[in-house]
Parts: structure tokens; sequence; C-alpha cells
């Protein structure tokens, strides 16, 4: 496992304007300081095919990670990426405590992540994480089915509490509800109540591809870039393509940016533009 | 047209390591120095669409690409770029004269460029710029068409000169051939025996993709990366797949990588690893 070491000063003084602070939480009262992170190639991707896992960041950079987390109460990762990378989503920053350490959530919009064998409540039963919740959407159950699984959570998943939101809209339960269904101001308001005053959000790509064109719900957005190309058909960062009076027009830009070398990699600082 | 400005001693300094020198000409004296050079988005694109020119460079990496310009002895981009983009190809860099324009070469295999109504050819008849070269491959024309061709040059295409390599091995006229089934290394020989000691290669994607996969006829690579994304279906920088042993590996990596911000832009410079 990597080492995960303090960051310089110069490092944190960079990150610092982007961090959530008791400013940015009253400015959004309704949900939580919303940072979008995620690490990715010269070609933007993430992985070199789906559900592969692809070491991109380099030590700076995974410190950096680990140091983002320790700032922030809470991370949110996809189903997809939860289930293809059985990630720790804990933090392993020098000096971290259990109090200190940010809530796992994990988006699985159709329940299809199996918590018990996961890393991650694994973690959180050595201590060295909190224990995970999953966010469910309500549109899928009904209300006895909400009302079990409910009750269920307290033996059948330990460690593990389920979280309903709106969203996902279908009502056949053939058709697999993704994350990009969910209502996402309904799901950081339920969050908000919950006590999350701010969150990270680290992927997967549908996640990222979505909340790029979200300025409204997004308060800053940090990229690390890694010095290689992972070649076509890998996992990309793209947003959808915007058109506008009948013209391709970019699809989402960043403001107030900054740029500073982590050893081999870039990390990108910046806030996304209305 | 943006303002080219004189660019700060620091960001000379940073790009010095990666610039033609004595020692890299002399270091494979069968070829040019090749920089190989392109802005793109956060999502590695460098248009919206194929044949429409999109800005992505600030005025801080525009004046860094004409600073590029000067210490190169030639310029070369794809036919496809030429069409789309009808670039300028010369160098506005303060203090630049004629003598120390870089020679602007199309890589035009299959001659579909129309020289004549170019704007590259209109600088150079107002001495903003050398007259550009076209190169053609060889295999495309009878022994007759290339004669024809060569002294049909002097009076039909005035201002360009034609160059002849090997590559693209189809007789087959109706076929057109892309710039990537061209001989890299014969036309790189064929260059520097008529004088050419540094080339800045500029694009399209079809060439950079090809070329990221060419460690060993590529000197420097130094990138543009502005803070937007393009959005999906855009042009795209990203190498073909590479497999190695069953599985995926990255498809191109850069090492001795330095970062600088530059303006809202980043500008990465660094060398493919063979």
């Amino acid at each position: 496992m990597t080492e995960i070491s303090e960051l310089p000063d110069a490092a944190k003084d960079f990150l610092l304007p982007y961090l959530p602070s008791r400013d940015t939480i009253l400015a959004a009262p309704n949900r939580p300081h919303i940072t979008l992170t995620y690490a990715c190639s010269l070609d933007s991707m993430i992985s070199l095919a789906p559900g592969v896992r692809t070491t991109l960041s380099g030590p700076e950079t995974k410190s950096m990670t680990h140091y983002l987390r320790l700032k922030h109460d809470a991370i949110l990762v996809g189903v997809g990426t939860a289930i293809a990378d059985d990630p720790s989503l804990n933090c392993r920053y020098p000096g971290v405590s259990r109090d200190t350490q940010p809530r796992p959530f994990i988006l699985d919009p159709s329940a299809r992540w199996n918590v018990a064998d996961s890393k991650v409540r694994r973690l959180a039963s050595e201590r060295e994480g909190k224990s995970p919740s999953v966010i469910h959407s309500d549109a899928l159950f009904s209300e006895e089915q909400l009302d079990a699984m409910t009750s269920e959570g307290e033996s059948d998943v330990p460690n593990a509490e389920r979280v309903f939101v709106r969203g996902g809209h279908s009502t056949d339960s053939s058709v697999t509800v993704q994350p990009r269904h969910i209502d996402w101001l309904d799901l950081l308001r339920v969050l908000k109540r919950r006590g999350v005053n701010s969150m990270m959000i680290e992927g997967g790509a549908t996640i990222i591809n979505d909340l790029l064109q979200h300025p409204d719900l997004v308060d800053s957005v940090i990229i690390t870039i890694a010095p290689t190309w992972l070649g076509q058909g890998g996992v990309t960062i793209s947003p959808s393509p915007q058109v506008k009076n009948g013209e391709r027009v970019n699809a989402a830009n960043l403001h107030q940016t900054s740029w500073r070398q982590f050893g081999s990699d870039a990390v990108l600082c910046g806030r996304l533009t209305r």
C-alpha cells in the first residue's frame, strides 16, 4: 500500500481556497459543500476499461487525496465504482482519528451492491473508517419493501445504513436505475439534514460527467492529471455535448483555476462556470 | 488577432530543457529534433467536431506557441488540419525576422490541399512567413506524374515546393492515403537532408495519436491543457489501445515531466517513454 505522507505547506496553501469552509458551508445552507474530484490520464480516462482498477496517481497526489478526505465529512462514489474497485474510502492521512474519518456513501439506486463483503465494511469493523451508508432510489421500492429493507438493515447489513432519495422514476424493476437518474438536489438535501456539511464526490465517470454540468451543486473541482495516455476504449471523463443556437459549444468550463505540479502529476483546482 | 507577447524568463527557463539544442540535434543525426505539441481541453479534445476550429489556448499559451515556433526550423501539420483550419503556421513572436521564421510543411500524401488559396501562401507572399512545402506520397504517383507535378509546381503552385516521401503503399488512386500511412522515418530523413534540423509537429489528431506511439522519433512533447471540457463527440487525442500479455496497458507514457501554469491553462513538457 502506498505510503501516505504529510503534504508540504505550499501544497496545503494551494488547496485551501477550494476546501470546505464556514463561508462555503453557510453559502449553500440546503446542501453540503460539494468537492468533485478525480484522477485521470492525459486522454481524460479514469481506467483502462470498465471494471478495471487503474493506478494513475503518484505518491504525492495519492497523499493529496487522503488530505482532501480528511477535510470533508463524507465521500460519495457510485455503485459501479464500488463494485469494480472495492475501494477503501477511508482516510489514511497522518494523525486521522476515527472521529475525523469521512463517512462513505455509496450511491446505489437499485440496491446492487453487496455491502457485507465490502472492504469499506471490513475497515469500519476494524475501526479504520466510518461505517458506510448506501443511498437507494425510493421510486424503485414500494412502501412495504422500504420498511422491510430499513428494518432488515439492522441485522442483515450491519455497519451500513440505508438512505432513500427521490429519483429513478421507472417502477419497472427490470430496469437498472443508473446513478444519473437520481435527483441530486433531493439527495444533497437529505444528506445535509443528516449533518453532512461537506462531501467529496470521487466517481465514477457517470456521476462525474453528470455533475460537471451541475455548476449550481458543485463548489470546487479538483483534478489530478497523470502524464500518461491510457488509449482509446478506456473509461472517459467527458460530459454530454452541448448545443447553443444550433452550434456545438464547450460542455463545461472552469474558472478561478489554479494548477500545481505534484511529483510527476499536476493538480488543477477550479470552480464550474454557471 | 491575439496579441503575442514576450514570455517571462521563468517561462523560457521552464521550456528550455525540451527545446532543440546542439546536443539533441547531434544525438539523432539522421532526422530533425522533433517536438510534438498540441493544445487540448480537459477531455483531451483539440476541437468540438471534425473541421471546426476551436480556440483553446489563452493569450499566455498562445504566446508560448509562437515562442516555440521561433525555436524550430520547421512546422508540420497534416492535410486535414490545413484544410479545416487554414492556419497561418508562421511565427509572430516579437523580433522574429523572415530568416528566423519556421518553414511550414503540410503532410498531404494524396495531394488534396489547394495551396494556391491558402493563408500560408498569402503570408509567404506578404513576407510574413516562409513559403510552404507540401509532402506527398511517392507510391501514389507514377514517375511521369511525379515529374509533371514537380515541374508544374514551378508555375502552377508558386511559393510551394513539393517533397515526395515513401508511404501509402496502395496504388489505387481512389483510396485516400491518410497521413498515418506515411513512412515517418523516410519523411524525417528527407527533411533532414534538406537542412531541417528541428521541427515542431502541431497536428492534427491522426498525426499526434500516431506519433505518441513513436518514442524513437519524438524528442519532446509539449501540451497545453485548457480548463474546459468540449464534451463527447469532439476530436480526441488518444492513441490506439495497447495490449500486453492479453491485458490492456497504458498506450503511451511521459517521463521527465514538468508542469507550469500559463494564465488559466497549464503546459506539460515531457519525453515519451520507450
